[in-house]
C-alpha cells in the first residue's frame, strides 16, 4: 500500500466511527493528504514508515492547533514540530491529528468514549490517543504520564501502553504538568510495536529491536492497597501470574515495598504544587476557563509550600532507591494497571492509584492486556522495572505477550 | 517610588544605553507601563515588587514574540507565560521586556555587547540578561544553562549568576536545548538578591531569606584542566581562597575528582545528542535558517546513535555520584568560573569549559564577581554544591561576598 493509499484507508476508517468514539479534537484531510504526498516524494523511510500516528493535544505540531483539551488556547497554531513529533516524522511516521487530551492532562475528561463501550471512559488523560489505537484507527498513538496516564487508558481500552524511563524522550514542545514527574510514552496494540514506537521518540535502538528472554524472574506484587482494586483485576493479576509460571518463568511473590505509602503521598504533593506551578499563568489569568475540579486542585497545589514540596521530592528519593534494592533481584515487578475494569462514567476518566508510584520511581512500565473482566471489558497486568531497564521491560513484556496471548 | 514611576526610570535607563549595549530582543514601553499599571491597581505585593526584570528570549511571556534568537520564528506571540514567568508576575515583579539569547542558546552570538567593554562578548548563551543587569537596566535576569549560560556571562559582565539545583524551576513553556541538561537560573548584582530571585522561581524559602554560614568549609579545586584557564583567572581563585582562609573559613586543597574527564566527555556527548533531538524541527524544516555553527552541531549530534549517548549517561551518573561523596565532607566547592576576562571578540561568546561539569553533575552553582583582570575586566569565582544543597551554596556565597567584597 503507498502511503497515500494509507492515509485514503486511514481517513474513511476514522470517518466511520468517529462521530461515536470522538478520539480526535483536530484531523485535517488535506494536511493528512499533504504529508503523505510529502513521504511518498521524499521517499522517506525509517523505522515508523507505514505507520499511521496519532499525536496527544499536549503536543505542538507545526500548522496545528495545540488546545491542551482547554478553550484557553482557541484556533492558535504551534509555529513548529515538538521534538517527539520530529522524531516521528523523521522515521517515516504519517502523522493522522491531533487526539483528545483531558484538560491540561488533568482529570476533566474530553469527549472521547471507550471504543468497547460507549458509556463507560477511556481513562485518562490520553484518552483520544488510547481509544484511536484501541478503535483501529491509527497503529500508534503518543502519551504522557503525571499519574497513571498512560498506563490507565490502556488498560481501559484494551491496548498496549508503554510509559518509558523518565527524561527518555525530549518534552520540548510538550506541555508540561509536572516538571519532575511527566513522561512521554505511547500506545499500540501489541508489544513489539509501542516498543519500536518509544523506541524511535527515545532514540533507544534496543526498544526498536528488542531482544527476547528466556525464563524472566517475575515479583508478583499486590501492593499494599490491593483491596482498592475490583477483585476481578486481582483474579486477573493472579491467573497471569500462573500462566507465567507455568509456561517457564519464575514467579515469586514480592516482599518489601514498605515506602509505597509514602511514595503515594509524596506523589500527590509533588503533582499538586508542580501543576500549580506549571499552570500558574492559566489559574491566574483565565481561572474561569478552567474546570472547578482543575481550578480546585491547582487552588490546593498552590497552597503546597516550597519547604513541604522539596521534602516530598526528597522522601521520593530515597524510598524509591530502598524500592529498586529490593527490586533488583528480578527482572521486573508484575503488578495491577489500574483497579478494575474502565467504569461506567463520561464525567470520570478512573483511579490512576496503581500508577503513581511507578511515575515517581521513574523506571518503565507496560500495560499488557490480558483478558476480560465480568462485563467484557479489558483487563490486563501491568510490568514495570526500575530506571533505564526499559529493554528489559520490553524484554518481559514481549516474553508474557507470546507465553499467556490474549484470552 | 510607586511602580509606574519604578517603569519610566527604567525605560529612560535604558534608552539611555541600550544602542550601544543591545542587550533588548523586545521591548514595548507600553506593555511595560500596562503592567505596572496592573501591579499598582491590584496592589500586588511580593518579594519581587519594586524589581523590575528581563526575561531571556527562551521563556514564553503572553503578548510578547519568543524568537530564541533565531530568524525561524519571526513575529509570532506566545499564547501563554511560561512557568518562571507567572511565578515572577505573581511575585510582583515588573517584566521589562525579552533579553537577547544566542540562536536557541547555542553558541552563535546575538548583537549584544559587554557593558563593561563594548568590544568584547558578554558572555552566553544568556548575554541580553547578564549584560542589562551589568548595565543596571533592571535589577534580575532570568538566564539557562545547558553547558555554561548562566555562570560564563555572569563572570564576563561581572554580576553574580545563580544555577540552581537541576529541576528546581518548571520548564513549562520554555525552549528546551537539552533534556537532561537545560537548567533555568538567574542574575542580580548580589547574593542575596539573585537568591531571592530564584528562590521565588522555585518556590523555595529558605533562599527568598538565606541562613547565614559562620565557619564555611571550603574545597579549592583547580580541577586538572586548570592549565586551560588564564594566569589571572587562576591568580584571582587563588587569591579568593586566601582571603577567605584570612576571614576565618577552612579551606582545603581538593584531592579527588578523577571522573573530571569523563564528565566532560559525557557532556559533550549528552548535549549534541539532545540538541539534536530537541530540534529536530528546525534541522529539517528551516536549515537555511540556522547558522553554520548550531546546523555543523546538530549534524554531529544526529549522527551520535542512542546507545552512545545512553552509555553517556550512564557514565554521568556514576562518576556524578563519585564526586558528590568526594564532595560530601566540605560545605561547597570553590573552583573557576571561565577560562579569564571577557574575551575581545563579537564571533565567539567564549568558553564554557570550567562550567559543563556542574551541569551535569546537577548540584547549585554561583558566580561570584570579586575583582578585575589585566585588561581591567571582570573576574570572579565559583562556588558549586551537590544538587539540592542550594541554601547552603547560597550561604557560603553570601559569606564569601561579605568577607572579601569586590576589590
Amino acid at each position: 500500500m503507498s502511503v497515500i493509499e494509507l492515509a485514503k484507508a486511514t481517513l474513511e476508517r476514522i470517518a466511520a466511527d468517529e462521530d461515536r468514539i470522538r478520539a480526535f479534537v483536530h484531523i485535517d484531510h488535506d494536511t493528512v493528504y499533504a504529508e503523505a504526498k510529502r513521504l511518498q516524494n521524499t521517499g522517506t523511510k525509517g523505522p515508523l514508515s507505514g505507520d499511521v500516528i496519532a499525536i496527544k493535544d499536549l503536543f505542538d505540531v507545526a500548522g496545528m492547533p495545540t488546545r491542551c483539551g482547554s478553550a484557553i488556547y482557541g484556533e492558535h497554531q504551534a509555529q513548529r514540530d515538538s521534538a517527539a513529533v520530529a522524531s516521528i516524522r523523521a522515521a517515516g511516521g504519517l502523522i493522522v491529528g491531533k487526539s483528545v487530551t483531558t484538560e491540561f492532562a488533568y482529570m476533566t475528561p474530553g469527549p472521547t468514549r471507550n471504543p468497547h463501550n460507549f458509556d463507560r471512559t477511556p481513562g485518562g488523560s490520553s484518552s483520544g490517543s488510547a481509544a484511536s489505537v484501541a478503535a483501529h484507527f491509527v497503529t500508534m498513538a503518543t502519551g504522557t504520564q503525571t499519574a497513571g496516564s498512560i498506563i490507565r487508558p490502556a488498560a481501559f481500552c484494551g491496548v498496549v501502553g508503554f510509559k518509558p524511563s523518565f527524561a527518555s524522550i525530549s518534552r520540548s514542545g510538550l506541555s508540561v504538568f509536572g516538571e519532575t514527574l511527566d513522561t512521554i510514552g505511547g500506545f499500540s496494540r501489541d508489544v513489539a510495536t509501542v516498543s519500536r514506537f518509544v523506541g524511535v521518540m527515545a532514540d533507544r535502538p534496543g526498544l526498536i529491536t528488542p531482544e527476547r528472554i528466556r525464563v524472566p524472574k517475575l515479583a508478583l506484587w499486590r501492593t499494599p492497597d490491593a483491596d482498592q482494586a475490583d477483585d476481578a483485576a486481582l483474579a486477573e493479576l493472579e491467573r497471569v501470574a500462573n500462566a507465567a509460571a507455568r509456561a517457564g518463568a519464575v514467579v515469586t511473590e514480592f516482599v518489601g515495598g514498605s515506602g509505597w505509602s509514602a511514595l503515594l503521598q509524596a506523589h500527590t504533593t509533588i503533582m499538586a504544587h508542580e501543576g500549580a506551578r506549571s499552570l500558574g499563568y492559566e489559574f491566574t489569568a483565565h481561572p474561569n476557563l478552567l474546570s472547578t475540579s482543575l481550578h480546585d486542585f491547582l487552588s490546593k497545589g498552590a497552597k503546597i509550600d516550597g519547604e513541604t514540596y522539596l521534602k516530598a521530592r526528597q522522601i521520593s528519593i530515597q524510598e524509591s532507591a530502598k524500592l529498586l534494592v529490593e527490586m533488583s533481584s528480578f527482572d521486573a515487578i508484575l503488578t495491577l494497571s489500574a483497579v478494575g475494569e474502565a467504569p461506567c462514567s463520561t464525567i470520570s476518566t478512573g483511579n490512576p492509584h496503581f500508577n503513581k508510584v511507578w511515575t515517581l520511581v521513574g523506571g518503565p512500565a507496560f500495560h499488557l492486556p490480558t483478558g476480560t473482566g465480568p462485563t467484557g471489558m479489558p483487563l490486563g497486568v501491568q510490568v514495570c522495572c526500575a530506571p533505564q531497564e526499559d529493554e528489559r521491560a520490553a524484554a518481559v513484556a514481549l516474553w508474557l505477550e507470546a507465553a499467556i496471548g490474549y484470552c
